[in-house]
């Protein structure tokens, strides 16, 4: 076997899905265990130069992790406390990872129901790697936004070059993504945004990304919205990160038999659905979470294999770039979770390590 | 070619799918004309014993029809007409089709845009035969709400023996149509019903068809249901013939991934979804149309064969009984009108020429 180097790593389940991790060391785990996991591992799974593969059977010297915790629901920056955690002792599947990075998200903030720490145990099932040519910080975003666009582009309509995509919150690190994967597949984004100060400035971002079309939420409403179909065809597949009037309007716009999917509902309303629009026009109202696909392929590394790779290679070829991120020592994470709950937000906050 | 005797004919498009015809003349038309069209009337197509096959190509002595006809939109009562109308010329693709009977549905009322008419001119392609062992009345209730029972029970979600679907609007004629299917098939049913002073009555004759269980509106919002799925599984199909608070409801009972299909919107709101049942319940939202799927099935004629001959087999074996029905004859259609809207109507009007 061939001697192993430095790794990203990300893992596959809820809490950790979002953190880069490098492998530090590990209980008598060694790759050929298990052969589905070492085809999940293959190639891009590399240890420290440094570290030779006796350490395979030794215990670490890492006993302790520092951690960002919640222990009660409340304003997240008076909420989260910095401690040092011991860490459970290596069983012979389970491996260390040091963090190296963790962005924060809209859901870490809404749900307020995970941690952070700069070292974890976690069983060699749960990890995935990335190919360590891929930038910290685009690993780092990788595992849930990115994997979002791109899973809702691909599994709920078959859309081919020429063909129109409809987004709310276009200006999200979803939306940001779907307008990049979007137009690298040759589809057309009509993006919809808040009014807001600089809204000329962020149409210009996200054209230069390769929206085709950007308009606000009140310009969705109007009758204008007409004239942009005369231009291309009207949408097969609307994306709802809102939900509420902007979910019933992104819906109207719709092309017979199109497809409606939520993942988000920034607006804390329902979406709500003219009976019409289901029995006349076929329209398919869907759900989206990233965490319930990739619990359904846990066992699937060809399909989470695969979406990594058209991932990376996309961030490889310049076609999809990681949200602008602000990177924040994690002792300043009262900083970064302040940052984070701003409005109209573009920056992502990422934790180094 | 064998001698061709008396026949149902129930017609695919949209006015006419809800009548019975029986075919008196044709223009030159015969069954050897394309082998599509007599694969689709394979067997089943037959003429009166009166008339000899040299009929298929003299003209008709019948050269006009009486009409129930809409001229504009209004009370129904008042607005439709009974008028004689002059017959077009036959083409050599047109069938001469006189009306047996026509029921009323309650699309008819709300869309006042159909008419009733005694004899018809349409063209071959546009006919379906029915089995001439069928009863009129099952035939001529056939081809809409059973056609729309037995889809939404067979095109959105797999059910197996032992699975539960949920249902609003149970005592109208699709609901009782989804009663008798899915409990031929082993499906359990729960039901639900407006209250009603006769309820008792209701749930008797409903669980006579082989519902599983019948409550109330009132009951689908009350902690007891969850007493209700302990009993059998939550159900992986809901269908919604109402609309609006009736539709929220019944989506809360759905297991995660399961679907409910709208077919109608009886309380003219809309359906109302809340972001959390799409994103991490992955409830799917559908509609359904018949006349739609016929249109897309317009050139599939195993599909709309397949279809009747499983509803007119369940008829047969008395497992799908037409709803209740009233016969009334062409001239008191005012008298079929005023009864149809009455509300809590479970009696289908039916117009006989």
């Amino acid at each position: 076997m061939e001697i192993l180097r430095f790794a990203h790593i990300i893992l596959r389940d809820f809490v950790v899905h979002k953190v880069v991790v490098r492998k530090i060391a590990t209980g008598a785990w060694t790759l050929s265990v298990n052969p589905g996991r070492s085809a999940c591992l293959n190639g891009s799974l590399q240890l420290d130069r440094n570290i030779s593969r006796s350490t395979f059977s030794v215990e670490p010297s890492v006993k302790e992790s520092t951690a960002l915790i919640y222990r009660c629901h409340g304003e997240p920056s008076q909420v989260v406390t910095l401690e040092t955690l011991k860490l459970p002792p290596l069983r012979s599947t389970s491996v260390l990872v040091k963090m190296l990075a963790a962005p924060i998200n809209p859901s870490d903030i809404n749900m307020i129901q995970g941690m952070w720490q700069t070292a974890v145990v976690l069983s060699a099932d749960d990890l995935v790697t990335v190919p360590s040519d891929i930038p910290v910080l685009s690993a780092a975003t990788l595992g849930v936004n990115p994997c979002t666009a791109l899973r809702m582009l691909s599994d709920f309509e078959d859309l081919k070059p020429g063909d129109t995509v409809i987004q709310n919150a276009a200006n999200s690190a979803v939306g940001q993504a779907v307008i990049q994967i979007a137009a690298a597949k040759g589809v057309q984004t009509v993006n919809v945004v808040r009014d807001r100060p600089n809204l000329q400035k962020l149409t210009d971002g996200l054209k230069a990304m390769g929206a085709t079309c950007v308009i606000t939420e009140e310009t969705l409403r109007r009758p204008e919205m007409k004239e942009i179909f005369k231009s291309y065809p009207r949408p097969k597949l609307a994306l709802n990160g809102v939900g509420g009037k902007s979910a019933t309007e992104l819906l109207r716009h719709l092309q017979s038999g199109g497809t409606m999917v939520t993942y988000g509902g920034m607006a804390k309303q329902p979406v709500t659905v003219p009976v019409s629009a289901l029995i006349f026009k076929n329209v398919k109202i869907r759900g989206f979470w990233v965490t319930q696909w990739k619990r359904d392929h846990k066992h699937d590394d060809e399909a989470l294999h695969s979406m990594l790779e058209e991932l990376c290679t996309l961030i490889r070829t310049g076609k999809l770039s990681s949200p602008a991120c602000t990177q924040v020592g994690m002792l300043d994470f009262h900083k970064a979770l302040h940052s984070a709950m701003k409005p109209y937000t573009s920056m992502k906050q990422v934790l180094v390590m």
